[in-house]
């Protein structure tokens, strides 16, 4: 029997009826012929609850303990979920993550998953399972005691299974119905991509695109999962959705696939900073331990030995970035005249395996922006990706012309 | 170190001031010196909301799901109660049924504890652990899978670890303060027992005196665990409760210890059944079947080759028992004339191991209630116990005038 991964998040079990609503879709899979594996979150509401306790009772909480009551709030839905199929006459039985086992590391609260050993669900399988209800976010450590993987780990443990498993695809239902070309909230031309592939999802994701779990999609591409995001309260088909695969699926790509924004981002300068070899070093390493999200890094041109260093980073670790900068002056390791926060910006960005092999999208994008009369404060390129600092002000505006400028409104 | 083990119902971990109140009292008996097990119930409520979810899906649930989703109750309460210890610097964890194990038989919803392996726990509390939080209610199946023991199962798990980790004692948190020798709310004269025998308590516990689930007793009174039940919401010393143990451990008893009472309770009779060998058993064995709990049996005196048979169960169960009964009927198996089922009535007994040595407690229990004007419907006996069915009417009456017969307001 071919096998399918099904994932379904907080909001698409939220009550008894989006439950059955569920068991509905899962069905109809089985129907399709497949042997299939749920992955399922805490009904929407069931963790925020749990953490609430746990951080009223103890805010310093030992992560071990944590992990054991918050992974209850997937149990539940695995069982209730199974439960339903079994209404629905469809063979299913819930497993917890110990139960499979899905084997992590010992990080409690964000571990990893080293292993899942298929042997227990392909035993069940041939017994006459048809579903596989497996508490998603959840696992085990070697001691024995239970991990969670941390907020969003539902997908990563979705795509490990379809790895495992060797699922034929892994359906991730959410409450979007697809990856879009930019946010149809910001411009009414966006448009719903097909198919997209691992690398472009993968900045799309890490950019704030919340569609997926960056790491799922990490996962995703590593072990060749094909994944789809579709939405669990639409009817759908084999083609809804968008499909992230492989390059190769892709016939032919536009040069560039979406464009995408982050409100959420401050830009940082130390001013006159003396240059020196290791100067770098001595500034970020301070802020890595400071547990500051450094993302664009720039630094300008060197006059009479001294230098400008910019970053941007998440606007709610700008105090802890400045507090960390401050303590590196004071210790000596580091020296500056001034540091600047600007909270009042956003990153925009344009990604697209096209770029890869056509020249000028920087250009393009750069005059697009000019044309606007928005100025751009940093960039940064990677292979697939150029992204730009600017005003907040001027976000949907960028968004919209950026949109228009590399024809993202006509299908590929 | 001696042992302690201490189990708390959902009244006392409902919210996070009670939890931390369980916490504060585990900490005192750690400073006494103990290593403490502590047994833990859903908080109040969540049990009922996790069973409704149940009921709501699939009203005749797989109780291999049922019981996966309900154990998850008892989880979050171990998990809570661990961090709270750990707030008050007591070196404390949390463990599910499946991580101790507590190794069950597969009845799922009323499994029965088969086994539980100590050497987990020995080696953490050889490592420095103080307190052991157990999910009580819980185990593993010989299949992997969760079990519930059924409602109450959390004093059933309490008493199976005081034996297994041999404990000194095992001490019952619940909403009073000990055993009486009465109801207090029917007569103010009641008196709590300071040490009562396990065939005293066993005996009350199934009169429907609530503080203690009937198989819990049966276990302490195998393995001789000392029981001891005392109230989670009043300040506890050596002293405090009630004591269940050995009869050697009581110096000196009343002949009669307590006078219990039951509001639900039927009176059911066949009149005129055809008296042969087997007869009982043809009535009974469908009786079983349909689930009914029968407690009390009184055959009559035969005429003419009938008999009429009257027995009690729980008023809740009248239905199911009259369709058992005319079922038979129709079947042949069994024969009567009418069936007369009486829900108003109720069921007063008296109760002491020194009645075994005294004669005449039955005499002075049916002078006492017809010196009031109580008419007895049914009587049975045990060895320490008389039952009688009255009229509901006269329960309060007559468990009055039985508690001054028997001089209980005095203590031994």
């Amino acid at each position: 029997m071919p096998r399918l991964v099904m994932k379904f998040g907080g909001t698409s079990v939220a009550d008894i009826d989006r439950i059955r609503n569920v068991a509905r879709k899962v069905k109809r899979e089985v129907e399709n012929g497949f042997d299939v594996i749920v992955i399922v979150s805490a009904m929407s509401g069931k963790t925020n609850e749990l953490v609430g306790w746990v951080d009223s009772i103890s805010p310093l909480y030992d992560a071990r303990e944590y992990d054991a009551i918050v992974s209850s709030g997937e149990n539940v839905t695995a069982g209730l979920l199974a439960l339903a199929l079994q209404e629905y006459d469809v063979p299913a039985r819930s497993w917890q993550g110990w139960q499979v086992p899905v084997i992590t590391t010992s990080a409690h609260g964000a571990a990893r998953i080293e292993d899942i050993p298929t042997a227990n669900l392909d035993a069940k399988f041939a017994e006459g399972m048809k579903v596989a209800v497996v508490a998603g976010f959840q696992g085990l450590a070697p001691d024995g005691r239970i991990t969670t993987l941390g907020r969003g780990g539902s997908d990563t443990t979705a795509v490990a299974f379809a790895a495992a498993m060797q699922a034929q695809r892994c359906d991730i239902y959410t409450d979007v119905d697809g990856v879009y070309t930019a946010d149809p909230r910001i411009t009414d031309k966006a448009r719903k991509l097909n198919r997209i592939s691992y690398e472009e999802m993968l900045e799309l994701a890490s950019l704030g695109a919340k569609v997926l779990q960056t790491r799922s999609v990490e996962l995703a591409m590593r072990y060749r999962v094909r994944l789809r995001v579709l939405s669990s309260f639409e009817e759908s088909n084999e083609t809804s959705g968008t499909l992230v695969c492989d390059e190769e699926e892709i016939m032919e790509s536009n040069v560039v696939s979406g464009v995408a924004h982050s409100r959420d981002e401050a830009k940082m300068t130390l001013v006159s900073v003396a240059d020196r070899p290791g100067i770098a070093a001595a500034i970020f390493m301070p802020l890595a331990e400071a547990g500051v999200n450094v993302d664009m890094i720039v630094q300008n041109i060197s006059e009479d030995g001294r230098t400008d260093m910019t970053f941007s980073c998440p606007t709610n670790q700008v105090a802890r970035a400045e507090k960390a900068m401050e303590a590196a002056k004071a210790k000596g390791s580091i020296n500056f005249r001034d540091l600047i926060a600007d909270k009042n910006v956003c990153k925009i960005s344009v990604v697209g395996i096209g770029m890869r092999s056509h020249a000028g999208v920087a250009a393009r994008m750069f005059e697009a922006l000019a044309a606007e009369g928005v100025n751009i404060k940093v960039i940064t390129t990677s292979e697939i990706k150029v992204s730009v600092l600017v005003d907040r002000k001027y976000m949907e505006l960028a968004v919209q012309a950026l949109h228009d400028a590399f024809e993202l409104d006509n299908a590929a």
